[in-house]
């Protein structure tokens, strides 16, 4: 990898490229081209040209691109050509959703463990799962190793729950509670919440 | 409202700030600043005070915006001054836990009915709903208006449905399904793909 900082937006768009390559792989396809990636995606070709010349040479003027060896490629630059071990934190309706959801398979992340504090829910079976009392979670997530965490508790609760993390070594969140989290800079964070989706739409809605 | 087009990221803001004033609300507070705001949500003073002052003057130079004001003009300008009707298409694990969230309430949405093809989910029950047959949702939402719905069907059906959905009349398409979706111009689409936001974290990541 390179010394020079790419820009968080391009980053942005490599996870776009890359599942848009996978459905093609799946297709059946072998070769694409940027024109065709960006139909797909809904960005300019001379984009995605730009964005992948900021990490090599991956595909030849003419012939355009080999999906598996882009596929290979934009994997290793995200760092999923290994498979990363997911906490989730909160055993409500979206852990547990979020907990068998069956399409982090062959996108580099896997669920192994989820944690709530109610001992109406500690010990319940979830698909696979067992949920953990999260008394232990600092504990088990620092001896395990695991890095990247889902938090799925209620807002309230979301910031003391990412205090932990962090503690526990946690290095990047995917915080799915309604709020805003506060967390040290070499920690990342990133939102999921469906009414800020929304609300960027009705504004469009006469 | 003014006839200027405010460019798409100054309004993909405003959620963030509704948000978090809600929150301060919350809390019994009365009185904010773009300080303070800038500080709870990770951006300038100087950026949210220019990103409001494109919709109007919300507060007084040295005495700070008015948080029930704020919010009350806020949620005008986002048409979530009312609550908007969503039709929830699948019903499984994602779909369930979205027709089931709590989190919509006071945010300008509430599920009104989901949608399925299996005959093994049609009639299930799922919180306080009933899991509707998709052969009629073409004609149930044209029936009921509703304008807004969200995809959580497996990929490779999802464009299929987003097609039946645009047929419908929907305006505003939440897709949880990981796939790119082509629709009209006239048809707003956001997208919900946790393995795209964890990836763009893996980077990062050493």
């Amino acid at each position: 990898m390179s010394d020079k900082e790419i820009p968080n937006i391009i980053v942005g768009r490599l996870p776009l490229y890359l599942r848009s390559l996978q459905r093609m792989k799946k297709e059946d396809r072998q070769i694409t081209s940027s024109q065709e990636l960006g139909e797909r995606i809904g960005i300019s070709a001379a984009q995605i040209r730009k964005d992948l010349s900021q990490f090599g040479e991956f595909g030849k003027q003419g012939t355009g691109y080999t999906i598996d060896y882009l596929i290979k490629q934009i994997r290793r630059i995200l760092h999923i050509d290994q498979e990363w071990d997911i906490a989730v934190i909160g055993a409500g309706d979206i852990g547990s959703a979020v907990a068998r959801y069956k399409g982090f398979a062959n996108r580099g992340f896997r669920v192994t463990v989820i944690f709530d504090g109610d001992p109406g829910k500690i010990g319940a079976q979830i698909g696979d799962f067992t949920v953990q009392d999260s008394a232990y979670m600092v504990d088990m997530i620092k001896k395990t190793g695991i890095r990247i965490a889902m938090i799925a508790v209620p807002a309230a609760k979301a910031q003391q729950v990412a205090d932990q993390l962090v503690e526990a070594g946690i290095q990047a969140i995917l915080n799915y509670a309604p709020i805003n989290l506060n967390a040290p800079s070499n920690v990342r964070v990133q939102y999921i919440d469906p009414s800020i989706h929304l609300q960027r739409m009705t504004y469009y809605l006469e």
